[in-house]
């Protein structure tokens, strides 16, 4: 907790919920007549409305992507250490927005929510979701913030994608794109390790087909599980080792001890694992674990990402991390040959990091720093 | 089912349980009394008992190595490809022998046999094992076949763990080593899968601590789980890819479509998991992942390896795969540096491959198959 906040801190936020009573047609077919959307902003929109940057957020985030709620706030946003005063994306140039996902868990509309038709939770009758299905759902919060074209869309991963689609479903209403450690569809491998998470939870006796709610169950195990196979996987092998090594937490290998031995990197992920299934909603994992599965940038383009991206009107910068094996360099590149080919205007630089799929979100990187900070520099404002 | 076996198989095998009632210290200072281990044997052992070669089996591993238990038999063991009449591991010339591994499931005494001593299933009191266990068991088992040396002690992933405690342990017992596809010890990104696997068996209601048998219940959710997570890490990206790619078993992404998708790898990984919980035995898993978890061939040698291998005396044949990601190239070499600097005499290879891990097992390689028969051939054997 900090005792005074950060100098190139966005200092105590409140989020806002956002009513949107409009039925929205989702791509399943299914429509949803009514669902909030919690926001928060930093900065200031500017006279002409020109420095809005939408925030997408990936599979576990939310709107809280920076400041901090109280000074009692052990932690700031997720995305802290990129917004703010003088970071990439600056503050004091920007007016930036970020919310928590139509079917999140943090305050918009969800399976925890209640649906005002029935009077009942959502639970498993909550709609499955699409990446476009977020997108339209943004575009119409932007419509209520008064905002025509974004200065830019940004995410990494799964937030990334939205960007992406964004490009593809409103290209006049951005005119930047800036897309951090993603993929156009994922690799079977990363359609497995979800499957995986997800059977984890769905075979959790607490998840009650869905409706644990109703049942007064949480399947916190199936939940817990999920979150270790990701972190592994969101982490690079090199930056485990460096980080936790062989290292024992409790036990000894001498001979002739029959103390249990546990590892330090053992410790760590059970207690990650417990941490997140005390605070995430099952069904909002699934809900974004199939999401992420099922985005497929060129699909509905004759599955032709050059002529998918060819649609597009913004300029792209497109960032990788070395050691990003989830989303690996290679998964960017594609994306990069595509918007050449497709004539668009792309800046893309591979970060050499050791922290895996997570070095998007962590601090203390100087090439992402400034790669990410020159590219926000020149994206144009007026007044 | 073969109608007529295959010409180069070892063709009906029948396995033989071999009884042990000296007591044998364990490495957690506990003593198993009585032990039971199950042994094929492939090939015919010669007057100077010169040509015997020890089978080590990996994790998930038995003694049912190479041919057919009866014409009913879908498939061979599980290194048939490399054992048998004319191939590498060539029954003409060596007699060969296999074991289910004390602590195993398919025969040998393990968590789901009687104790004697009590009459009642081991259960969660089974002793926790280690690698150098292993080896004195199969040390005696030796002994009881009046084998004093092995010609050679071969093993992929955690069966070469065996192999290399075997030519520490016991070094004028073998006159070659062969390591395949394994590590002196687990990264913690290896060690974090193995416990999330665990963890998934362990959390699992119906493992009620371990004594699942004396309460009729079996925790296969926890172990499909856990033989997923296993599965995906034992192939490559690129070779899922190749296999899998992104098809669909069932469903559409046709918008409009709320049918469920499926993908072909899910469908294969649920359908892996559901088969191997049904046959494999929890604690067995457990017990088996914390041996290879707790393996680290130097630690009683002041943690280097370099003076670890020089107590050792046969010749050794390090193999890795290009694709494994589980256990990378870059552990073979490092055994092999070992080695060098240890002034043993070494052959390394490291074949092209996209099976993943799983590839020491996988037929039909040409690389793999020429180095590892051209080396066996040198393997002197007296008459």
């Amino acid at each position: 907790m900090p005792e005074t906040l950060p100098e190139n801190s966005v200092g105590i936020v409140t989020p806002e919920t956002y009513v949107f009573d409009e039925p929205l047609s989702l791509a399943s077919g299914r429509t949803i007549n009514y669902y909030e959307l919690v926001v928060e902003t930093y900065g200031e929109l500017n006279e002409s409305k020109s420095n809005a940057i939408l925030v997408c957020h990936a599979l576990s985030g939310h709107h809280h992507a920076a400041g901090y709620h109280s000074m009692e706030d052990k932690k700031p946003g997720w995305w802290d250490a990129y917004i703010g005063p003088n970071k990439p994306m600056d503050t004091n140039k920007f007016f930036i927005v970020s919310l928590n996902n139509l079917g999140g868990c943090d305050g918009s509309t969800g399976p925890s929510s209640i649906n005002p038709e029935t009077g009942k939770i959502w639970g498993a009758d909550f709609p499955n979701l699409r990446v476009r299905d977020w997108v339209h759902s943004q575009a119409r919060l932007a419509d209520k913030l008064g905002i025509t074209q974004w200065a830019a869309v940004v995410g990494g991963s799964l937030g990334a994608m939205q960007a992406m689609r964004w490009s593809l479903e409103y290209p006049d209403r951005l005119r930047h794109c800036v897309v951090i450690a993603s993929a156009m569809k994922l690799t079977a491998q990363n359609i497995a390790f979800n499957q995986t998470a997800r059977q984890a939870i769905l075979s959790d006796p607490d998840f009650n087909g869905g409706n644990y709610m109703q049942h007064d169950t949480v399947p916190k195990r199936g939940l817990s599980i999920a979150r270790m196979i990701g972190h592994i996987t969101y982490l690079s092998d090199d930056g485990m080792g460096q980080k936790f090594g062989r290292d024992l937490r409790s036990g000894s290998f001498e001979q002739g001890n029959e103390e249990p031995v546990e590892f330090q990197i053992e410790s760590y992920l059970r207690y990650q694992g417990q941490k997140f299934s005390q605070s995430f909603d099952a069904n909002t994992y699934v809900l974004m674990t199939r999401a992420l599965d099922y985005f497929d940038l060129a699909r509905e383009y004759n599955h032709d990402p050059v002529s998918a991206f060819k649609n597009a009107l913004c300029k792209f910068l497109v960032v990788s991390f070395t050691s990003d094996w989830r989303f690996a360099p290679e998964r960017s590149r594609e994306i990069v040959n595509a918007l050449v080919r497709a004539d668009k205007e792309i800046v893309y630089g591979e970060i050499s990091s050791s922290y895996g799929h997570d070095a998007f979100l962590i601090p203390g990187q100087e090439r992402y720093w400034n790669l990410f900070s020159s590219y926000m520099k020149q994206v144009e404002v007026t007044i």
